[in-house]
């Protein structure tokens, strides 16, 4: 058995626990921040079977990696919201850590 | 050395660590939700010797093992209150789940 | 690759961030309360190459370790405010522990 510690945006830890979950998997939420993603992550520890990790670690690429998206900013604050032309600009979101550990023993009480 | 992770309902926490301290054990607490336990979970950190994990899991397992639990529900909401006789009704409370893993190195500053 | 998973005071916290930003390391925070050391303490997550081990573990004992404090401590409330003469105390602040866990297996999407 391997116990995955994920680490992702919170924005995309509601669509990766519905995917976990349609896929049988569960997965308990620390509340974490800061490191490799910026402010607002979520730690995920997830216990399951050698022959599983594939298939979480896919669940969490498909639902958390790193992409680019367009955001069009608000007007900026203070301006003169008339001249203001708003354009989409492309950022970063998303992104996962992952690290997989081996577990020595597991009980379940 | 093990580092012992345990995953426990909010409601056994209090019990657990009493246990833990009275024997001479201490965890760290991480707040955690979701997962194989439902809402409502903490996750216990806790560093022991190889020869005290037994000791470690004995405790968990008598204070947070699933047990039944009967419980009188409270009058249903909008309901006519006099005509609602309540009974006692077996639901399920408590459960664990537990990793252990090889601590490679400890170190305390 | 390992896992190193730092239990810090809060007050340290700060500290230790930026000393281990400032040298290029990043780390996740988990919120964590009790165990070894009393309340408000972090837990840090970690994920370095085996040949980084060493400068972490410096940079935690150099920002974290437990150490001597003088504290004055206030005017006892609800004492005579006027005969009351502060003298400092000296207590023990700070600490850290400090798990190093062998990765199996480290992702990153
Ligand atoms: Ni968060
Ligand atoms: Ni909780
Ligand atoms: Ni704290």
């Amino acid at each position: 058995m391997k116990l995955i510690i994920a680490i992702v945006q919170d924005k995309d830890t509601h669509r990766l626990l519905s995917a976990l979950t349609q896929e049988g998997f569960r997965a308990t939420k620390l509340s974490s921040t800061g490191g490799f993603l910026r402010e607002g992550n979520t730690t995920l520890l997830m216990g399951v079977d050698d022959e599983k990790v594939e298939d979480i670690l896919r669940i969490i690429k498909s639902t958390c990696r790193a992409r680019e998206q367009l955001v069009t900013p608000l007007s900026p604050m203070g301006g003169p919201a008339d001249s203001y032309i708003p354009y989409p600009v492309e950022i970063t979101v998303g992104g996962a850590i992952i690290f997989v550990l081996q577990v020595e023993r597991f009980e379940q009480f």
